[in-house]
C-alpha cells in the first residue's frame, strides 16, 4: 500500500501519493488516461515551468501577486527548469486536447513545492493556490500553446540549428577535401557527364544551408506567444499589461526575441506556425534522405558495388556474414527521415482539426514536433561524427569508373552536333570499344581532336 | 451568344445551353464551382448511370415507375453507360461533398434525354422528372456512394486485377528465365551472400501476388452498396424491397456479386471501405517503388554502375548527352507510386472527416481512389510491356561481380565459426586479395576445403 | 567510474559494464547511436527472445545444438519473454536498418545469461556463443523480421482485437439502449430527416465490426515468418528443416497459426504485410476520428451547443473556466487517430525504401506499427470505459430539436412531389412558422394529411 | 488512317501526325507512356516556352545563335506563351523523371514551328535543330527544373497571392462588420467565455495573413533557377555567361526577381524549394480546413444546429430533402484542403527520392505543386465570392445562446476564486437555473455584484 494524502478539486476529493507534489487534477488524469507510454516531453515540461516563472514575475510587477508567494513560485519553477522534479510530471501525451491536465500538473507541482517552501508541508492549495496564484491571469488555453512555442523554438535554437551548422561545416570540409577528385556523374542512376566529388558534397551542403534559412524564416512565427489570450483569446481575467510583461520576462530569461502574438484568437485556435515548422523539418528530412541514400550507394561494395566512397567501420555489420560492414549511420538517418515525414502528417491532421476558439490537438502536435526536432538533431550529429567526418574517397576506383564512361561524348556536341555524338556513343557501347576508337572508326573526329575536346577535368 | 433554354429548380429559373441535356442544378453547380480542371471521372459517371438504370428497373418491378418512363430512363442511362454523352457531365470534383450536384447532373441528363425520347423535346421535367422519377426512392446520399462503390470495384475487377496478373505473370517468366543465374546478393546496399537473379524476381512476383490477395480481401467490403438508405440511412421514401431488387439488377448487369450494405448508416456516414482499398493500393505502390528502384539500380551503367541488367532502349534519354538511355519506365512507375501514396493521405483525411449522418468528402475520395487505380493499372501495364518483358541479364558482368565478392566467406561459418570467418574476410579486404588466398595465409582452411565449401552455386 | 569487463567482436575489444549481460556489439551500438530516447519496444524484445527460444528448440531437434547449451539458451530466453531483463536491452530504434544490433543484443544477452547459468560467469562467448549458438542457423535478416511479425501479430491478437470487441460491444449496448429515441438526422452538418440515436450508434458499431474483419483478413499475411531465409532469403547455413521446425515451435508456444513465408526473398526485402497492417490501423483510426468527433459535437454545450448527449464528467475541464467539463476522452482518441495516420505515412515511406535483398528500415517500421497498435488499443479502451459506457441521452433536448425540424417535409415527397414539398419548407423557413402551418397556407396538404404523413417515428 | 510524316532521332525514324509540330522524341513518349490522363499542366508548358525564349535571347546575345534562327525560335516560343499550340503538348505527367520528354516536346514544337516560319515546312530539324539550336547550352536537367520554378512562382505570384489577399480582405470586412456582436465562445466544442463574432473572423484573417507571409518567405528559394547547370550542374556546354544572361531575360520578361541558383548541383539533384512551397500550401490548407469547418458548424441548422451564421443559398441542397440548403462552398474548400495535404505527401516522397546528380521525380512534383496552387486559388476565390461575402449573423440566435451560457461565471474568478465560481456553475447546471440565481442561493455574490461583474460585453 502506497501512502497517500487527500487533495481536492471542483469534482471533489481524491487520494494522491503522499510523496508527490502534484494534486487532484494530475491524479485524475493519471487514472483516466492510461494510454501509451509516451510522457509529455521534458522540453515541454521545462517550458511550462519557464512560462509559470515568467507569469509570476509579470504578476508581481503588476502588484497582483505578493512577494512571498511570488518568490516561492519562482523558486519552485526554477527547480523544474533546471531539470529537477521531472518525475513529478507523470502524465502522458494522450490526454485532454488543450493540455489542461499538464498545465494543471505544472500549477499543482509548483504550488505544492511552493507551499512546502513556505510552510514545510508538501502539496495543497494554501497559501499558494494552483489556479488562483500559479495560474493567475492565465488559462491552459494560452499557457499550454505558449509552452509549446517556447519548447519548439528553444529546441530549434539551442539544439537543431547548431547541429545543422556542424553538419554543414563538415559537408563543406569534405567538399573542399574532394574538390579536385573528378568522377563520373550519374543522372537517372545512369552514367552521365563528370563532376567532382567535391561538387557532389557542395550540393549536400547547400541543401542544409537552405534548410537553415528555412528554419530561420519560420522561427519568428513560432515565437509569437499566445500568453495573455487566456481562455478564448480575449484576455479575460488577465491584466492588460500582462502579456507584454510576460514576454519581456521570457526574453530576459532566454535571451531570445519572442513576441506577443498579434492575434490571440489565431494563436489559440490554430497552430499553423507549428505546422509550418514541421513542414520545414520535413524538407530537412527529405534532404537527409537524399544525402544518406547517395552516400550508401556511392559506398556500396566493397567489391561489387559502386565503391567510390569508403565509410568508417564502426561495428560488425552482420550476425551471419563475417567481415561485413554496413552504412548504419545512413540507415539511422534515413529511418529518422521517414519518421519526420510521418510525424509531419500527424501534425498536419492535428493542426487542421481545431474547432471554434481552440485547437484541441495540442499535445499530439508538440509531441511530434519535439520528436522530429530531437531525432533530426541527434541523427544528424551522429551521422556527422560517426560517419561523415571519416568518409574517404576511393580514388583508384573513381578514376577507373570515370575513364570508361561513354558520357564523356557529350563534350563533342558543340563540335559535331548531338546526332553525330550519339552515333559515337552507341557504336562504342554496342561494340564494347572506347569512345576514342568509335569516334575514329566513324571518321567523325580525329584522335587529336578527341584528346583535345574530351577531357574530363575540363568538363567539371 | 450561346442559345439557351430556361430550366427551373427549387431556387427558381436559370438559363442552360439549349443543346445541353442538363438542367438547373447542374447549371448552378457549373457557375458556383469554378474550381480546378478535374472533371468528375468517367468511371464514376458511368457508374452513376448504371445506378440510375438499376434503380429504374427496381422501381418498375415494384410497380412504382410506369413502363414508358422506365424504358426511356433505361435507354438514356444505357447510352451514358456505353460512353456516350460524357460531355453532358461538365461538373468538377470540387463541389458539394455529397456529390449531390453530380447525382442531379445524372438525374437531369437522363430525364432530359428520356423526355427527348418520349416527346422529342430535350430537357425539362416532363413527363420524366429528375427527382420524382429518375431519383425515385433514392437520395444523393445513397446513390452517390453506391456509384463510388460500383466505380471503384469495377475498375479494380476489370482493369487493375487483370493488369497485376499480367505483371505478375511476366515477373514469374523472368524469374524462371533467370533461375540459374547466380549473382551476388546485396543487403544494406552492400555485398552479401549469393542469390539467383530468378530468386530476386520471385520476390517481386510474390509482392504482386500478395497485393492481389489484399485486393481480393478488401473487395467484399467495397462492394457493399449504400443504396436503399436514402438521405440518412433509414431508407425513408424507398420501398422496403428496393435495396434488394436494386442489387439484384446491379449483379445481373455487371456479373459481379455486390451486396446491400448491412448497415446503411455506416455506408453513408463513413467510407472506411474506400480508405481500406486506398490502403491496399498504397501497399501495391510501395511494392512498385521497391521493384522499380531495384531494377534501375541493377541496370545502372552502362559502364560505371552495377550493370547486371540491360533494359530496353525505348527512347533517347538525354537532350544533351548523346547515346544515353534511361530507365524511364521505372521512373514513371515510381512517380505513380509517389502519387498513390499522396492520394492515400488525401483519402484518409477525407475519410476521417465525416460528421453525423454523412461524410461530405465523397467526391475527393472517389477522385483519388479512381486516379490511384488508373495510374497503378496504366503504369504497371506500361512497365511490363515496355520494360519488364525486354529485360536481359548481363551474365558476364554478373559473374564478374559474384566471383570477387568477400561475402562468400559466410559459407565457412559452420566449419570454422563466425569469428574466424570474419578474420579471413577482413584480411582479404585489407590486402585486396582473394578469400581463398586469405584463408590459406591464415591457415584456417586448406585450399581443398575452401573449394569444397565455398561454392556460390551451392549457396543459393 | 562504472566497473567494466572486456568483450570482443570482429572489430576488437571493448569495455562493457560489468553487471550487464550484453556484449561488444550491443555496446558499440550504444555508443554509436545516441539518437532520440525511443528504446526498441518491449513487445519486440520479447518477440526476439521467443524467436531465439524456438530457434534453439528447432536446432536441438535437428541435433545441431547440444542439450546443455540448448537448455541454458531456452531458460535465458524464457526469462526475457516473461518480462525480466528488459533493462538489458538499452538500444534505441534509430540504429542499423536491419535491426542487427538488437538481434545481436538478444544473442549477447541470452548467451551472457546462458553462460552465467552454465558457468556462473556472466557474459562472454563461452561455452555459449552469441553467433554460433544463439544465432545458429539464423541471420538478423530473417530473425529480426520474424520478431517483427511475431510482435505485431501477438499485440493485435492479444490486445487490439479484444479491445475492439469490447468497444464494439459497448457501442452495441448503447445502440440498443437508444433504439427508440427518435432524433433529428444531420447531413452536411445541417438538419435532415430523422434517425434514432440507436441507429447512429449502430453505424459506429458497424465501423468497428468491419475494422475487426479488416484486421482478421490482414493477419495471415502478417503471420508469414521470414525465419529460415537467413541473410538473403536463400537459407544459407540453415538446415533445410529449420524453418518448418521453428514455426512448429512458435505455434506450440503461442497457440496461434503462424506460417513459414512462402517466399523468403519477399519476406526479407519487403515489409508489405506491415504496411498493409498499418493501413488497416489507419482505417480504424479514421473510424475513431469520426466517432469521437460526432460524440463531442452531439455532446456540445451544455447550454449553447447541440446538447443531445451527456458525457461523464471525469475531471475539471478548465484551469480558468470553473465548472467546465470537456470531452477529454474524445480528444485523446482523436489525437491518437492523428498519430496513427502519421505513423502510417512513416511506415509507408519506410516500407517503400528497401533495396535489393533487404529492407533496411525495419526498426522504424515496427516501432510505428507497435505504437499504433498500442495507442489504438489503450485509447479505445480508455474511451469505452471512461466515456462511452457512461453516455446518456438528453431526451428532452433531442425531442425539442426534432420537433422544430423543417426536414420532416421530406415525408411529403411521395404524396405531393419534391417541388411542392420544397415550397412548404422554404415558406416555413422564411416565415419562421411550422411546416404544418406552411403546408396549409399553401393549400398543398390538409392538416389531417399532414398529421398522417409527417410522423417522425415512422420516418426512421 | 491519319496522315503522317517521318521524323528521326538517335534511335531512328518514326512516323508522326503530319499536322503536328512535334518530332520523334515526343512521338516515342506518346507511344511508350500511356499512363493516366493527366497532361503536363499548361502553366508548366508556358514556362518551358518562356525558358526557351529567354535561352534563345541569351544565346543570341552571346553570339551563339544567329539572328534568323533566334527570331524564329522567339516567335514560336511566344506563341506558346500566349496560350496557342497547347494541343501540341500531348505528353502526360507520368513519363521520364527528368521531364526530358516534355523538354524535347518543347524543343521539337518550337523547332518545328520555327522551321515553318523560316521555310514554310512544318517540323524537322532544318534549319532549326531541336537539340543544337532550341536546346543550345541547355539540358533537360536544368531546363525542366527551371520551368518548374518559373511555373510555380508565377502561379503563386499571379494567382494565389492575389486570391489570398482578396480572401483576407473579405475576412477583415466581416471581422469589422461583426465587431460588436458578442457571442458565446467555444473551446473543446463546449461553451466557454464570450468573444465577438468579429474576433472569430479576425483569427481567420490572421491565419491567411500569416499564410501570405509564409509564401513570401519561401518564394526567394523557389525563384532560384537551375538554368546553366546543364546535365549535372557543372554547366558543361553552356557559355559561362549564359546563366546570368538567361536570368536577366527572364526578369525582363516577367517583371519578377528570379535569381541564378547559387549551387546548381543542389538545384538539379533536389527540389527542396518545392517541397518547402508545398509545405506552405499545406499550412494554408490546414487554415482553410479550420475556417470552413467552423463556418459550417456555426451555420448548422437552420433550426436544430448552432445557427449563429446564415450562409447564402446558392443551390438546392438535396435531391430528396426539399428546401435543404447546404454549406457547399465549405465542402468544396475542405475537399481541396484534403487534396493539398495528400499532394504534399506525394511531393515529399518524390522530393526525397533523388539519386546522385538528379532528382528523377520532377514531373510528379510539379504536377502536384501546380494542382495544389490552382485548387487553393480557385477554391478560396469561390468560397470568398460565393459564400463569405454573403454570410450574415443571426443576431437573435447568437444572443439567445450567449445569455444562457454558464461560462460567464469565469468573470467571478478574480472576485471569489476559482473554486467558489465552480460551485456556482455546477449548481446552475444541475438545477437548470441561471448563474445569477445560483450565485445568490449559495450566498457567494449579491445580485448587484453579479450584475456588475458578469457582463458579457466587458468580457471580450
Amino acid at each position: 500500500m502506497i501512502e497517500t494524502r487527500t487533495e481536492t478539486d471542483s469534482l471533489g476529493a481524491i487520494e494522491v501519493p503522499a510523496g508527490s507534489y502534484w494534486g487532484a487534477q494530475t491524479q485524475r488524469s493519471l487514472e483516466n488516461f492510461k494510454i501509451g507510454g509516451e510522457k509529455m516531453p521534458a522540453p515541454l515540461i521545462r517550458a511550462l515551468a519557464l512560462q509559470k516563472k515568467c507569469a509570476a514575475l509579470a504578476n508581481m510587477e503588476l502588484g497582483l501577486l505578493g512577494e512571498a508567494k511570488g518568490k516561492a513560485i519562482i523558486k519552485a519553477a526554477g527547480e523544474i527548469i533546471s531539470g529537477k522534479m521531472l518525475d513529478q510530471f507523470p502524465l502522458v501525451v494522450w490526454q485532454t486536447g488543450s493540455g489542461t491536465q499538464s498545465n494543471m500538473n505544472a500549477n499543482e507541482v509548483i504550488a505544492g513545492r511552493a507551499n512546502e517552501i513556505l510552510t514545510g508541508t508538501r502539496g495543497g492549495k494554501e497559501p499558494v493556490h494552483p489556479n488562483d496564484d500559479v495560474n493567475k491571469g492565465q488559462s491552459s488555453n494560452d499557457s499550454f500553446p505558449t509552452a509549446m512555442s517556447l519548447a519548439a523554438a528553444l529546441q530549434v535554437e539551442e539544439r537543431l540549428i547548431p547541429t545543422l551548422v556542424h553538419f554543414m561545416h563538415h559537408l563543406k570540409k569534405k567538399s573542399d577535401e574532394f574538390a579536385s577528385i573528378v568522377k563520373i556523374g550519374r543522372t537517372h542512376t545512369q552514367d552521365a557527364t563528370p563532376v567532382t566529388l567535391g561538387q557532389e558534397f557542395s550540393g549536400y551542403q547547400r541543401q542544409m544551408e537552405l534548410g537553415l534559412a528555412r528554419l530561420q524564416d519560420s522561427l519568428p512565427r513560432v515565437m509569437e506567444l499566445a500568453q495573455g489570450g487566456t481562455a478564448v483569446g480575449t484576455g479575460l481575467n488577465a491584466h492588460p499589461d500582462f502579456a507584454r510583461l510576460f514576454v519581456e520576462n521570457i526574453n530576459r530569461e532566454t535571451g531570445f526575441s519572442f513576441t506577443s502574438a498579434k492575434n490571440k484568437f489565431e494563436a489559440i485556435a490554430a497552430h499553423d506556425a507549428l505546422v509550418e515548422l514541421s513542414g520545414v523539418l520535413n524538407v530537412i528530412a527529405t534532404g537527409c534522405m537524399k544525402i544518406a541514400n547517395d552516400i550508401r550507394f556511392l559506398a556500396s561494395g566493397p567489391r561489387s558495388g559502386l565503391g567510390e566512397l569508403i565509410l568508417p567501420a564502426n561495428e560488425p555489420g552482420s550476425s551471419i556474414m563475417p567481415g561485413k560492414v554496413n552504412p548504419t549511420q545512413c540507415e539511422a538517418l534515413t529511418q529518422v527521415a521517414a519518421q519526420v515525414m510521418g510525424n509531419h502528417v500527424a501534425v498536419t491532421v492535428a493542426g487542421a482539426g481545431g474547432h471554434f476558439e481552440l485547437n484541441a490537438f495540442k499535445p499530439v502536435i508538440i509531441y511530434n514536433v519535439l520528436q522530429s526536432i530531437r531525432l533530426l538533431t541527434d541523427a544528424c550529429l551522429s551521422f556527422t561524427d560517426n560517419c561523415l567526418v571519416g568518409i574517404e574517397a576511393n580514388e583508384e576506383r573513381i578514376t577507373e569508373l570515370l575513364e570508361q564512361s561513354l558520357m564523356l561524348v557529350t563534350a563533342l556536341n558543340p563540335h559535331i552536333g548531338y546526332d553525330n555524338a550519339a552515333k559515337i556513343a552507341k557504336k562504342a557501347h554496342a561494340e564494347k570499344i572506347t569512345l576514342r576508337e568509335a569516334a575514329q572508326d566513324l571518321g567523325l573526329v580525329t584522335a587529336e581532336e578527341f584528346d583535345q575536346w574530351v577531357n574530363p577535368k575540363k568538363m567539371v
